[in-house]
């Protein structure tokens, strides 16, 4: 598979539960850092939207846990992006441990983007960045 | 809807992010910690069985965002418990603000529980709360 | 020791680490909750603050780790305030585990309050509360 | 100043609060994961020591906050170690923005080791790395 954005990271131990294992919740602030850094990279500011009042917003998230990542671990963020319906798009994020391509994660991450009013609003720079 | 168990919290400031809103990943930790007082509730202790190198773990989840909490929100946890084959169990949690009763989220968390050596063992104990 | 302060906590396993204790950065995140629910009822609120640009901020954080909270673990945090200077205030708070009153945590946290443009700024209802 | 060892950072959205800074808890997770990547390259290794039940605990922590990071900072912690006791060890971590070098933190944080019983206890692999 092809992706369109890779964000690499390393494990780091506070975000180690006492199973010794990345606690479940962690996964989902990777899965928004890299989110956030192919926004980026694409020319759109999470920050600076949520300033003017327009919020990216997660509706729906689907986490298959293949294989825990422990302390140490180095892993990649793999991602891919299409359009849902006319409000709302999906980020594809696949999780590897490298470099021995160790599948981790695969996720869906439905989002929408809405105003100050919690209307949907799809600003155009956003809406161009994932196809129909 | 009848549930087997309710968890009560609190928003606290830390958890929100510069939307002003909860942040995404933080509703994963609401969820756990509610699942881990339902099962001390029923006599499993998350941290006794991790010490002895049995580990509960997550295999699957699936999050509804339906409405997003903000400072000062009180909420609670609402929780039910199924089998969903030999070795895996399902907790479905749904959150409410209130005292409105307003639907936060829907979700659907999957489990196991693996040895030392990371195959399946589902202890008696844990079995049987969730009946087939 | 009296305390103008105090609130009930119950550790959360996701707090914990690998060592199987609550995670040193968490222990700020307790104070930090102490002290918003203060200051709310004291009849400060720290969101409606920061949304008028007006920041409460923490200058300095000085932490006396004394004795590990784990698992399970139900603590209070007691608090106390006094005025440091022109425009800066103290915190005083204490962590106790119950029932047995172990002593856990004894902090000092010094903050101020500044305005959009970075200068200090302590509203006149904040400095009420903290006496010179 | 000559710093013993640098780690590099970058501010992730999800580490910023509703004042859209980074959140004071989260300075010391930066902290504690430049320590441990430091013992790493000077080998040791936190998560096996923890295992094997010498666990590296923080005795206190003093935190001067200079100024703040906020989403998309560049940073990185400055870290060098001196011997406090026979059994207590300092980590002075100073935390700079890049690549304007503004100084974010000052951070002496106190360290020790305790065995199983909860004594303390300093491995020699650990005290050579301390020059009394």
């Amino acid at each position: 598979m092809d992706y369109a954005f890779r964000l690499d990271f390393k494990v780091r131990d506070y975000e180690c539960d006492m199973q010794g294992l990345v606690n479940n919740g962690v996964y989902q602030n990777y899965l928004e850092h890299a989110r956030h850094e192919f926004l980026l990279a694409s020319g759109i500011n999470f920050a600076q939207l949520a300033k003017a009042n327009i919020n990216l917003i997660v509706v729906k998230a689907e986490l298959h846990y293949r294989f825990p990542l422990k302390s140490g671990d180095n892993f990649r963020v793999d991602l891919n992006v299409r359009r849902s319906s006319k409000i709302r798009f999906e980020f594809i994020q696949d999780v590897y441990r490298y470099p021995d391509d160790k599948l981790i994660m695969n996720a869906t991450i439905t989002g929408t983007a809405i105003n100050e009013k919690g209307r949907p609003m799809l600003p155009d720079e956003i809406a161009g960045l994932f196809p129909e």
